[in-house]
């Protein structure tokens, strides 16, 4: 097992990482003060894993929430569903919340711990790819509105994180292969020696090895963590972890919520805005085709469906990274170093989603 | 103009008390990052001070959203319909909230600041006395869940407080009372001075002389702001602000919301907490007296309207302050000194309870 500590002064905590954790109970109940225990879950993670972790739990006063399943879920709706469950269970202000799931679920789950009474503990138990290398590091927490994506939320750390590596057999390969897109983002944020190991070893991560990948969780989950210590409110460089969702979360809010997975989105967003650092000087074309080829090579795709520049630009406008009127984005120097926020002019920009919606140009 | 200092380190904030301070704009404007203000407040207080504080905001991109005046609408619904307006006019996480009325707005329109893209800066402009003396000092955010009050919320910081002791002016007179609770208690807990304080000028408060009101209100907050500064996050002192809350809720709660107001039930709460203090031999009879007879005086209630005892304890069960299963309740050394949380044996609530459920025994 591989741990690694967020160092966040008193609200420190660490990952754990490693295959049967879900099955070795004391990575739980370490972080445990009482035994009010509410677990959160989806349904297509609850029969899966749901009773192994409530086997970790004898003696503790458990509840469950089971949620549908996606991203259209991601709703107050589904939080007022969480407090409920609390409230009739009359758990206290020293219960704890686990979110045992998807991004989806942590973020929710996140979200409604915060929320409750003012903030109760909460443990995540990320089960994909994704929130095992990106979502479930890190505090941030929301729920989405019809007008924009994680628009309502909450800062709140979990105690720990527990990243059960064999959950990753049972995903599925669509879910598999959105989640190397933020893997991807790390290399390209903050990690070029991360970035050239993962051109090498890409087919080993899609056979999913296991040593292979417990590698890759732990290089992506240090790089968030040493980000996030730095710069736990994103006042300044956490920003870069936004790499590619400005297009991204337009994407997404475009097409509708749950149309097409986060991750596939971002792996189309960082390709538009690798296009636009290009276009700026900053990107050179070898660079640009190794990014846009890498993602290839993992499946995902490059070039986003159809949607409207205008529709974009509709949806850019409430992206949480922008400051006043202006839209920023993050962008790329080089492989391996990000900008943060930068204005961009409206020309280049038009000019990114002009060629990205008519054809797969690259 | 009287200044106090709220001392949370980074978060640390001022209140501003005096006459007329929602007609000089400066000490609202001063503490505005950016252009954009969304005002949230009621229908009650709109047509009273809406004009006056937007014509402080010229230049400014204001928002105003107008909540129906009362504590039933304490809701996520409500808070639903702040995050609409704030993304309908595309405000940014540079945005600002400002409450402008009693607690139920300040609670409301905090919560809503604290989640709006996890988190925006909200200013407090108090227009109650209950709100003037206590809600809008602390950072306490919340909605309330039809299974108890308060059980949503966060804690954020205000940027600023702005009590204008001239609202208090056109305060209904059973709203201005239900504040004077909130006044009592600061006496109580903490203050015995204050307390004698307010035994020699109820006439004059009651007939609203400003400098015993400005007096009154500073104390209060200086109280208050040392309480919170000691322990932001309630886990030890500052619990013994909910003096008279455990009670307090659960009239609310069992009467059903926007039957008696919260300083009432709070008043009556205090009484059966006193009461309680005294079962245990820790006040005596005459200090008893003196609590009930500076409530009459203040024309508050002293004896709950009928509310069976199991519904109480059904009540109780959610209170926040409560760990796991007991119930635990702030009681009183002495007029001046509250004692933190304690478990109560249930044959002594159960006295108490049945004793004010009975009759006005005292």
């Amino acid at each position: 097992m591989r741990t690694l500590e967020v160092a966040l002064g008193d609200r420190s905590y660490p990952i754990y990482i490693g295959a049967g954790l879900l099955r070795r109970g004391e990575w739980l109940t370490r972080h445990l003060d009482t035994g009010q225990v509410m677990i959160v879950t989806n349904a297509t993670i609850a029969p899966l894993y749901l009773e192994a972790l409530k086997a970790q739990l004898v003696g503790y006063q458990v509840g469950t929430v089971v949620l549908p399943d996606g991203e259209e879920y991601k709703t107050m709706d589904s939080a007022m569903l969480i407090w409920d469950a609390l409230l009739d269970h009359r758990f206290s202000r020293q219960a704890h919340v686990v979110a045992l799931g998807g991004g989806v679920i942590g973020d929710l789950a996140g979200f409604a711990a915060a929320c409750y009474q003012r903030g109760v503990p909460f443990v995540q138990i990320p089960t994909t790819l994704l929130a095992q290398v990106d979502s479930s590091v890190g505090g941030k927490t929301a729920v989405n509105h019809r007008r924009g994506k994680n628009m309502i939320g909450a800062f709140h750390q979990p105690r720990c994180v527990i990243a059960d590596t064999d959950t990753l057999a049972t995903l599925a390969d669509r879910e598999f292969r959105a989640g190397l897109a933020e893997v991807v983002k790390y290399g390209l944020i903050r990690d070029a020696e991360f970035f050239a190991w993962l051109e090498q070893r890409m087919e080993a991560l899609l056979r999913r090895d296991p040593e292979s990948l417990a590698f890759a969780i732990e290089r992506c989950c240090r790089n968030k963590a040493e980000v996030v210590a730095a710069d736990e409110r994103e006042s300044g460089e956490r920003a870069m972890l936004n790499l590619g969702h400005t297009f991204g979360h337009a994407i997404e809010a475009g097409l509708g919520y749950g149309t097409i997975l986060h991750g596939e989105a971002v792996a189309i967003g960082i390709c538009q805005a690798a296009d636009l650092s290009r276009r700026l000087g900053w990107l050179d074309q070898h660079e640009m085709n190794r990014i846009v080829s890498l993602f290839r090579r993992a499946g995902l795709p490059v070039v986003p469906p159809p949607l409207p520049t205008e529709r974009y630009l509709d949806c850019m406008a409430l992206d949480k990274k922008n400051t006043e009127e202006q839209i920023r984005f993050i962008l790329l120097e080089r492989i391996g170093r990000a900008r943060l926020p930068s204005a961009v002019g409206m020309d280049l920009l038009r000019a990114t989603l002009d060629e990205f919606g008519r054809t797969p140009a690259l």
